[in-house]
């Protein structure tokens, strides 16, 4: 008997803030297992933070905190020039504060994801993703952390061993790659994917084969362990259903990363 | 042999944010044995934070959160309108982003004392203190509420009970109080005590008798495990001093709520 | 004959931030004559500030600021207890910070409306209508100050006098009043009136006759100048086009309060 | 005899934040003759810009805005990856703002001057002096914008011109320079000139001959229509007070710089 295939669904959830609302968090959390949750910083308060964990455990999805930089009006979007003390802070901060709402509802959190600028910073420096590494270490070793899959991947493993915690791979189902493993830059003609059911056919590849297709006709290796989804809009949510049926045709267990990792 | 006298000396520390920088943290933390920690809504910030534990760590001061209304403008000390589920989700997220720190330099809070207008609320209104008991209790029943002795002594004891976690009572080295074991208000002329010998003195009679003068001559009923004391200026440090004199000299032991309530 | 009356329609817009969009901006300021732009402490950013105006420019609608408290994280809804001095202060920075944007697409603002909480305030203590009048007439005198119709209508005339500016009164279209000119509480059953075809009736005849019927059957006196509309969703909208169709049937021209207070 | 050289002495001011006190601005504002005034965003609040305002006033001090990045947790020090659309926004916001509190008291800005990271932006791109100066120039084109003296003289010159607007060159009194008319980062030794003696002098050479010493001995050519100095503490104060010796004994006016420009 072959082992099956197993992936994780994560999403960006819990971005409303005060009386502005984003997403369609009752949609997508059912559908997805690892919710990534907004803290404060970059989108979120402390009202949606309770609320979202509240969603998450009614559908059984696995919660993890997604800390950005401190810029509510950039979304977290914009590059910052903080430290790296000041990432580690940054991260311990917004962990912990939804540490305490996930407590509070008989919780634990299961990962974390940097946000918007703070994960490209470190897709780009790799000391980024040491000092996410280390805060989340120092905090709860049994906390995963997401970095982004097609790059470093033997030095990322390691670095998880040096803090004594599991990191995850993450794919961008509708994102072009470069040759490298990086992600084609959201500027170029193409990079973002709109066909759901090439979207969904690739996430498929890249579990059974760890193979992805690149624009140039080419193939490049890329192992994921979650799927990066989304649920902005309703067409979103839509690719995230195509996705759920194929892999389900093909007999590949969703289930959340803390299971499998 | 008689029981010996317990108290506990509270203050306000690591209210600096960014660039700007307020009370004598380092000198005062030493002299204290329980430190409430801003944790960045009327003021603190996650580098403050960090730093302000390492403070507390090197003295072996207990360390507490210090949670307030979101006005950094107003230094959460005007009243805000805000509902007992705001309070509780307040006192969650603060809660919790201080607890990531305590945990990442291997340390846990023992406590929580509300800020400024937040705990005025509480005072005025009873709802509020329940609140902020159930938010505490839900998070980790370890920790300590600190409440104002002196009014609805049983009812609070009683709603320690209910939440399941342990209350302090806070006295207030330098104020007045009126005949219901309130606060003079600090509009009223002589509300602050600005004698150091005098306040120590009181320190000492509250503890050794539980009783304390009010301003008409009369004397109150007033028992309290924790004495707050301030640090941000050289005049409050000296009244902190005075205080370890007084009650040193009357073999008085000064140690952390957490190890006598 | 001359055509006699003479209304103006004002609805908040601008509201959006950042990432966050609230409210059918294109779709409701075509549709009003004064636009209340919100000026980035309760709601609000540059980019919206300047974004909103150029809507207003095309469609030829007058400008006016829309300060509130700030509280972002409540919309500036929750009351907060700011001095008189604090109000003028956050009237005078916010009214400055659009008047620049005004400046440099070259329009002027025409007038001043307080946002939510802060109006709630003036409405129950005539101090703070006098300090909004106090800070308006400082920073320019052709700047109107819309107050609520209803309440200490003489005394509010003779204020705008005292500090050499215009009030308009203002006349909530969907909103049921008390016997003395006052808002009836949302709390209340029936606060908000939702048929679109009466909502339309009453505006016309508050305008016509000066009379408005409440609850209980009775009617009061009242006159406003310019009638508060909203641009939320849809309905609202759709309101805004009914008002419009009823007032245009009965002669009544719609117009910005500048051309006629 | 005429008396020949007229400067300008700046210095950043009003950048206290709500209970946070930063800067001796009572001391150093007399002795300034331009006043950059923060405005909210990296520092400063309403309260204190009016009352920034009004010393300045006092003293005969001219008044400018000094906006800087939405970052108070940075001060305004850190590059964010703003557009040049933002930087005009923000300027835009900002100035107005400040204006507003000038105009309630009776006055007029002469200046703006952008902060920290800001001000280093557009030192390293002209793009962001050009979107700085145009942002100026929709407001109000008798405002003077303050650039650094050293770099493309000709090319500010030229822009001020196409924008129809003053620019002021600025000289730094107590930093080196590098041989290209940059100044030497924070980051090299001797990068900040600590002897007052010293530091005067370089200042009456720059404007009596146009040249600096560097540090390798050579001198470079620099004019520059106002001087740098700090208010931030003692030290810094005294700075002032040796330039005022120095300049005065050499018969250099100093006058607010929309007196000469």
């Amino acid at each position: 008997m072959r082992r099956k295939y197993k992936i994780d669904l994560n999403s960006d959830v819990g971005e409303s803030f005060g009386a502005y609302k984003i997403g369609l968090d009752e949609e997508v959390i059912p559908l997805i297992t690892s919710a990534n949750i907004a803290c404060g910083f970059h989108a979120g308060d402390p009202h949606t933070m309770r609320h979202t964990i509240s969603l998450a455990k009614s559908s059984g999805t696995a919660i993890g905190a997604h800390p950005g930089l401190p810029d509510l009006m950039g979304f977290g979007r914009r590059y910052m020039d903080v430290t790296v003390e000041e990432v580690k802070d940054y991260f311990t901060y917004q962990i912990g504060s939804l540490q305490a709402f996930a407590a509070s509802q008989g919780k634990r959190l299961q990962h974390v994801k940097a946000h918007g600028a703070l994960y490209n910073m470190a897709v780009k420096d790799v000391k980024i993703w040491e000092a996410m590494a280390e805060a989340v270490s120092m905090i709860d070793k049994s906390l995963i952390l997401i970095v982004l899959a097609g790059l470093n991947r033997a030095d990322l493993k390691e670095m998880g061993k040096k803090y004594g915690i599991r990191v995850a791979f993450e794919f961008f189902a509708d994102r072009e790659y470069n040759h490298d493993g990086s992600l084609l830059s959201r500027k170029e003609p193409g990079a973002v994917i709109k066909d759901h059911q090439k979207a969904a056919e690739r996430v498929k590849r890249m579990i059974t084969e760890g193979k992805v297709s690149i624009k140039d006709g080419t193939e490049i290796e890329l192992m994921g362990d979650t799927v990066c989804v989304h649920g902005d809009n309703p067409a979103a949510v839509n690719l995230v259903k195509q996705i759920r049926k194929t892999l389900s045709e093909s007999k590949i267990d969703i289930v959340s990363m803390g299971e499998f990792l």
